[in-house]
């Protein structure tokens, strides 16, 4: 089959003929793939940022956003069959551990990461787990949906964790409304009645954001803190989402919790620096983030097909793998990049 | 009536003789004190370290520890009557704000800080609010239960916050066995099945840690960050109460906290500075303590009415105020210094 | 002034000129009446059924969902002033017990609940308390919201209690689209993505249900039960919220109930019958709901102000009060009769 | 191998000579049996009273307590390898359904029930599944936790669901302190502070829960729903934990259950009949409880394993099991019957 795989740190990666996975495992599922995201994490793998992290021996398939349709399955498999349609959490998971057994399928103890820690979705078919695929009303089209599997389950967890802090009266900021903010905006109007204030650099972000459930905009331009503590009569958000968190947005958004307020982490690359007298006197929470739990995945499923969270996609046949990716790094893609085998 | 005053910071506080309180607002309470704690944060008053923040006119009487009986009150007062043994919970509130009537006493926006914003308890009487009161056993004696107003509180608060997530299996360090800390051991071995482990410098301290409770006692020696990771089978523990939140500890608090755990940070002079990745990588928390709720406090109570949580003290008399508090200073307290009138 | 007072039992109230009434405690509030809602509660007053539990000596005013504008205010009221706009919480309550410092005013041990225990609202003027007054937008007129004083805050705080429980994904279902299940509906709209499924007698009833953001609409014609299983797959709903709880409504709402499921219950008159066997098979929870707390009306307001919840109402001038109930007892009133001083 | 199983209803099981059971599955796991609890359950088993519900053509082995060391495992298993000693969840799970992935085990929509549905463990060995076990310490004798495997973990389950609503200054009613409700005992003054009032019939009973926990202990002779009121000071309990809800207990449980107070169902056999205007004028709830989650179990163990959970039982050796049976039928168990191999 033919596959996206990085050869080498700072290299582009390349269209290879791959032997198809086949099924070894009881709980194997092979899953004909249908759409794969493209994401900037994608990017940061090229540059060689996670090698020290996964050590994943090149070559390998790139492709962490997947879905598809199941195209074989192991004996043990009972939730899908030959011909489903599916959605695949991003981290197959053990299904036996405490965390696993809890739900929190993020903080599995042996989890796998295809497209990071073995081969991923940027090819005709994948290697996954019954544990990873959800499955969709069969006139899903895997392509319109791919994003979610990353960038979406990431934004509705942190909302999610959000939510009961979120009545009525009260205001959550989003900072960043690009791929997962956006999805998380949506995530917001959907569970809650909070008053959602978004703050962007990018004014069409913005724009966007106002249609998809923003309550009121703000550029950052420097004045973003004072115009989130003006919005709030001077008590600052009761949440900040920060999907930024770096280059500033994590003491921004820090400055724009209010007292007994939480702020949500969820991008990275930034650090944040708090007198811990600042945290007590205020009662303030840093609240961290990552991926989701499976049934977070399912439930954003349920959104997606009810019409309550929509993505902005532009697909490429996976032979343009490469132009996918120089696109991404000189932000020419509008919405989300979706590769289709 | 006999009160301590600070007339000057950097100054050693005085007995002055100064007029009696008067009830003047429906909701008023004046108590006879029956003991009144010394505490840190008077000696950082005198410093001067809390001018900036509260700008309380000189001279003024402190004391924010305060137990005694009820004096005189208010023609709205119906929750306590003169001659009641009370502990008072450390800032009078409005009751009408939406934190007031969330039971978030802490966060009321129009609270008053009797010891630090007004006239504290360091004297025969104090007049304080229906709404600070707490009426106890009238075999308590106020002496005994004094330091609970303050240290006590917020020990209480920050142990009663991470309960949900200390299930059996789970362990919980104690940063620092001091005032507060020597508390909340006793709260959490009252309230939970977790493993208790406590890191201190000073080993009489882990001795009296370990009589509370305390599963595991060490010796902060540089070596504790390991000793906690060691115990925790490697995953590092699930909460972790941090006392001290200065001088390293906020550093050594976060790195002993565990993927998916929470740091809550009660003590406070440090500073933390966190790589946004390390929050968002391990689904870390940063959770901010302060005092706590009026219902807190009762709570408490109960706990040291029932034997659970008992207190350390040695007490001097009104007058010798300025021993206490030089005693302090030194280092020659052990457990609470009370002050009775 | 002019009131509606009943004098006697199972006879219609009447129009009385009786005093004003005027400050006498601290936090006393006197509000001039913009909106008093008629409710079936004020029928079963009349007919005698509350007079056991009340023993409320007659002749007294009725009005028990009352809205206006502040006329006048004790000495230690601080959050309204004269001239603001307020809806009042049904139960003004003491402020100092355990449940109003838990934020619980529904059990606050020492609340009167004007219009039933004390003088209401279908009068010139009321006299409640501080505790009791939520201002509102200057904007809003009281006879537009005065109804969501009661009606609203019940069906608000169900729906409140009940969102944990209904992620993206899940069913509820409403017994009942009258006046509280009309507010309960566009409650669960604004707070959650749940799928609403409507169940009432009335087709009428449906069809605003459907246009406020029910989902499905059912009619309970004797298959309803049966529709609920088979719109959830044969698995009951997540939870049931039965705002009728009598003539039958209570077992079919038990029945409709799915595994780990709950049912709530808000109406009244009917009787549970259930085996503790069914009970712990499923693992079904009963809950038990009355009125709300003062941020439950607060935060409701939140919506009502954001256009979340609206209300259809038909007001009478207050001499008009004996049509109102003749109309309401008829079954001529469409949406919520509404007095106006 | 020998297997105590039944071949007829209203008869005594016999000792038969049975195949030793096979692994299939890639998650089969084969235990051999080193203690097995004798329940009531088996007692209505032998009756016929679970055949309407489950239907298992007979002959099939009884015994649904069961703990044990690995023997043999299918190939996908990982949590536990041969020669581990185990303690087994009662309802080996599939893992898949949106329960399982919640954590909520019991929920299960495919899961087994060994003794009941399916052979169980009055053998030597019993075929069970790897997410049935929880791996314990190796010096564990099963014979002294077996009965936690069922018996244990309801009760755990129970408490660990009323943990919240029992703060310092509650009261929390044990009804029936025999097999479970001893261990429910425990629990509470384990994960609470709460006040621990037990009532049962039978003094000898009164004798054990006060040694292990019960702060108060009612004996049931008409007088027992007055006493509670009392000992509340006319409030009633924060929550009732009814291990008996048959022959009136359901109706003194729920008389004893305070306004805002939660009756908790965990025996079975009677019927609640309770007005709608009781529920919701107090707003008390009802809460079904049955088995409890996989990692309820664990939590068990490890409270057992530290001492804070103990079990007192008789042994009989496998081939004794009509006696143990005709024992527990006559009132003669002493504690939990537990069969030996």
């Amino acid at each position: 089959m033919k596959a996206v795989r990085l050869h080498k740190f700072h290299s582009t990666p390349v269209i290879d003929e791959v032997p198809e996975p086949t099924i070894t495992g009881p709980l194997d599922v092979i899953v004909k793939i249908g759409g794969a995201g493209v994401c900037r994490t994608d990017l940061h793998i090229i540059e060689g940022q996670w090698d020290a992290a996964m050590g994943t021996p090149l070559p390998y398939i790139l492709g962490h956003e997947n879905a598809g349709w199941v195209h074989a399955a192991g004996p043990a498999v009972t939730n899908v069959a030959v011909g489903d349609t599916v959605i695949l959490h991003p981290t197959p998971t053990c299904g036996l551990c405490r965390a696993c057994r809890a739900g929190d399928d993020m903080h599995c103890v042996a989890s796998t990461f295809p497209g990071l820690s073995t081969d991923g979705g940027m090819a005709e078919y994948l290697l996954t787990s019954a544990r990873a695929c959800v499955k969709l009303d069969p006139a899903t089209r895997p392509q319109d949906v791919a994003a979610l599997a990353d960038a979406g389950i990431t934004a509705y967890h942190a909302v999610r964790k959000a939510v009961p802090l979120l009545y009525p009266g009260t205001t959550a900021v989003v900072i960043g409304a690009g791929g997962l903010g956006h999805i998380g905006i949506q995530c917001l109007a959907a569970l809650t009645a909070t008053t959602i204030v978004v703050v962007d650099r990018n004014p069409a972000a913005l724009k966007l954001a106002e249609q998809l459930g923003a309550d009121h905009a703000i550029v950052a331009d420097g004045g973003h803190v004072a115009a989130v503590r003006e919005l709030t009569g001077g008590r600052g958000a009761d949440v900040v989402l920060d999907f930024v968190a770096e280059q500033g947005a994590e003491a921004d958004g820090w400055q724009m919790t209010g007292r007994a307020g939480s702020y949500f982490v969820i991008g990275y690359g930034g650090t944040v620096h708090i007198p811990t007298l600042d945290i007590i006197s205020t009662e303030r929470n840093i609240i961290g983030n990552i991926v989701g739990t499976y049934n977070d995945l399912a439930e954003l499923m349920s959104l997606a097909q009810a019409g309550k969270v929509t993505l902005h996609t532009c697909t490429y046949p996976l032979a343009a793998a490469a132009d996918a990716l120089a696109d991404l790094d000189a932000g020419r893609v509008r919405g989300r990049a979706i590769l289709i085998p």
